[in-house]
């Protein structure tokens, strides 16, 4: 056997996305580079792996980008929290019980309080927006942190999807008004969206949690929901509108322009590695990793192929086309390592999700040419040297708009109606995906179809998008029959 | 009293720089609203504001782009070591006693093994680089993580310069030779060495550290001095040069050309936010902050002077030359509040250390000029409308030169030579800043000075640099009469 033989066959995806989702996703995560689990002792960690980090540095400035533009500062602030100051929040949340790493010796001393790793920053931040908050004209004001969180629940391990330390930024704000803090959620939520359609390339649809399924303490709890392709939902991103009750137990006042002491209202917001996750999910298939352009960290692999009478020609040819696009401003790799041959080069460029390939042998050059393949379904066009980085830009935008139209078409046949139990039971056990259905707003009745099939309520439309929330219909809850006031999704969630 | 006069009072530095030089520092961070202490319980930690944070994102920006041009990939490991990992350096270090944060408690579990919160990451890491190092092919491996560390050391607090948890980034590679790795490091002592003083305007001397006080396991440890106003030298970063050390404890081993097995040479290099703590202890003043051009959030302020008959043209001429700033790139706000008087203004955005102030009243919209002031010394000139933006960024270079040019004078004023112990005592008794004297190398004779006067030797000359190094001489060493080895910086340090 070859050392490319060897090498070939450590580079090919064995399990099925059809068939073996969760093994698919676990290969397709270590072949391609991605992450590795955490050291012996330490479950529930992954190491996150340049080409994967690359993934959530462009998600980063894509976000931060945005944040900044509509007055969002960064800060920091530290990753312990004191026990006491994490128990505030009992004051907000019955039975609040947090599951987190708790640090109890610094060196040799055990230490009079013990800390909490920080599970999330309500309770560190609050306090010091209080301090800085004094007037109508401290407001509004908006922080941020880029950071890792560490929640401490005891799940299988799945990268980017359940892990108990994970990457996400969190937003805190504070605002005057309810309606301010309702628009700043609702600004939040749409910057979430943009990073999911326009970044990541997957359609999402929007909405509220159930009441009884809200964050702790918020008054709404709004997020971006994707559908998965084995027919589970991922909650994408959540943006709280938590009222004034962080703003009552921290003791967040300002005074307005009456020189009166008012409350403010808060918000929080966080979007997290979970997003990698869900486009790896997403867009791969059997061959490895399939990445849009918008994120991918090489947008076109040039392969030249060439024999040794060739190889001058064919890699100066190459070469000319890779200096092209780079000056283009389009992230390019040229791949002219002689220890590969060709076809174990495209082999790992699919495998490692590289989105447009260009192939470069004789015939090329001598027609002056490119052989433009695309990653996701191998469609292959021949065009002109002449104008080569605007044809590569068409080519990865056409990449990216397959892309997104399959996995819309994906979302848009898997949300389907149910009006009585049997049915949100029976098409969500046979199909997965959404069930939407009329409800009367009661926990219980989400219960009995999470017993029955572990689906959940993941999302209700908002209020102006739901005719059941006005009064004046005939609908009954599916479950209980009583009269329906909201229209509920139901799925399977990650 | 007006609210005016209460808050100009309130901006007000109160300390002097160079009588109470540590009252004044933390003056000057917390009214330029850099950073908060950390709550009770946790002293030690602090709170990183917008506008320190600001600072901090600069220096990220700088480093990660000449990381990334010389071939480094970001990457992000887990925040927690076990125990057992990192008592694997006890294999490299005699009396390894790390002073970490512990982790005992998951939730409501006891974990079996505890977990560090990280003081640095080699033996995290370098474990995963073992798993990834195969062949000469894999060489050179290099990564870096942006991140926090904690480390549980019990001093007074001093934000920046002394805090258990801090921000940094930590860049770890593997190399087949160990003139690679020494290349490496040298590399990246020269990407520290440009950072302090590119951007920001602090010279630095460089050199390494004595053997005794090198990196547990390092071959060498390079380091970048900078010498603050009050004569104490701040160590600004350190490149460390591992060997094979770490690559036998960890087992990093390749196979090259010929398929022989070869232990791999690492190292490791980190930046932290130390360097604002030195940015803001070197220009500053008793006006409060002064910052480079280079890292300050704001460039230039426009502060409009009006009485109400003259409020719409100077607003409008103000706006314009804002948007003309803007738009050739230079960072700059236009404070058109009109509940503030322009004094408090002034004394707001000196306090805050915007480098360059435009005022404009009536008779520079008549003379179609604007006044330009200066922060580091009120220099004030009038310069014409016509060409405003270019004439901002020769006035913002001037502004970083006059700041370079300052510390590079008191620097060079303060480095001085002994050739006996009395000499070394004296001068750093007296005047402070670095005292050169030719030093046999051995650890006793610097215990001797750190005993008397807590000065220390922070640094050595490399040895290309160091005419001691070469054996045909006759100094000796200035403490114990011994034949000098090497030349070396005693000072007093942070």
């Amino acid at each position: 056997m070859s050392e490319d033989d060897g090498a070939e066959q450590e580079l090919g995806v064995t399990k099925s996305k059809e068939y073996e989702t969760g093994e698919w996703y676990a290969e397709v995560v270590q072949k391609a580079g991605l992450a590795n689990y955490g050291p012996e002792g330490m479950s529930g960690f992954i190491v996150t792996r340049p080409r994967a980090y690359a993934l959530w540095e462009r998600v980063q400035g894509f976000l931060d980008a945005k944040f900044k533009d509509t007055g969002v500062q960064n800060a920091y602030f530290p990753m312990f929290i004191p026990e006491s100051y994490l128990e505030r929040e009992k004051d907000i949340v019955e039975g609040f019980d947090p599951e987190v790493a708790w640090v109890t010796h610094g060196g040799h001393e055990e230490l009079e309080e013990r800390l909490a790793v920080r599970p999330t920053s309500e309770s560190i931040i609050t306090p010091y927006i209080s301090q800085w908050v004094r007037s109508h004209r401290d407001l509004p004001l908006r922080v941020n942190q880029w950071c890792s969180v560490v929640r401490w629940e005891a799940t299988e391990t799945k990268p980017f999807f359940r892990t108990k330390e994970f990457l996400w930024q969190e937003g805190h704000t504070a605002h005057e008004t309810g309606e301010d803090a309702w628009e700043e959620t609702m600004l939040r939520l749409d910057q979430y969206e943009s990073a999911y359609e326009e970044l990541l390339g997957i359609p999402v649809l929007r909405g509220q949690k159930p009441d009884h399924d809200k964050f702790p303490g918020a008054d709404t709890t709004t997020t971006v929901e994707a559908l998965m392709p084995d027919g589970k939902s991922v909650q994408g991103a959540t943006s709280h509108h938590l009222g004034t009750s962080f703003a009552e137990a921290f003791d967040i006042t300002y005074s307005d322009e009456d020189e009166e002491e008012n409350l403010a209202h808060t918000t929080s917001w966080g979007f997290s590695w979970r997003a990698l996750g869900a486009l790896i999910m997403t867009h791969s298939d059997d061959q490895g990793l399939v990445l849009p352009p918008t994120v991918a960290p090489e947008q076109v692999v040039v392969v030249p192929i060439w024999q040794s009478d060739t190889q001058e020609e064919v890699l100066s040819y190459a070469e000319g086309i890779a200096e092209e696009l780079e000056e283009a401003g389009i992230r390019v790799e040229l791949d002219d390592r002689d220890t590969r041959n060709p076809g174990f080069k495209f082999n790992e460029h699919e495998l490692n999700g590289v989105p447009v390939r260009f192939e470069i042998g004789p015939h090329e050059v001598d027609d002056r040419e490119v052989t433009v393949v695309h990653r996701p379904d191998g469609e292959q066009v021949t065009v002109d040297r002449e104008g080569i980085a605007d044809a590569a830009q068409v080519h990865l935008d056409e990449v990216f708009a397959k892309l997104y139209a399959a996995a819309e078409e994906n979302l848009e046949g898997e949300v389907r109606e149910a009006d009585d139990r049997a049915g949100i039971l029976g098409t969500i056990g046979q199909h997965g995906g959404y069930v939407k259905a009329p409800w009367c707003g009661d926990e219980a009745c989400e219960d009995e179809i999470k017993e029955q099939i572990a689906a959940e309520i993941v999302m209700v439309p908002f209020e102006e998008d739901d005719d059941l929330r006005n009064e004046d219909h005939d609908e009954t809850c599916a479950i209980c029959g009583e009269g329906a006031r909201r229209t509920a999704y139901f799925a399977k969630a990650y």
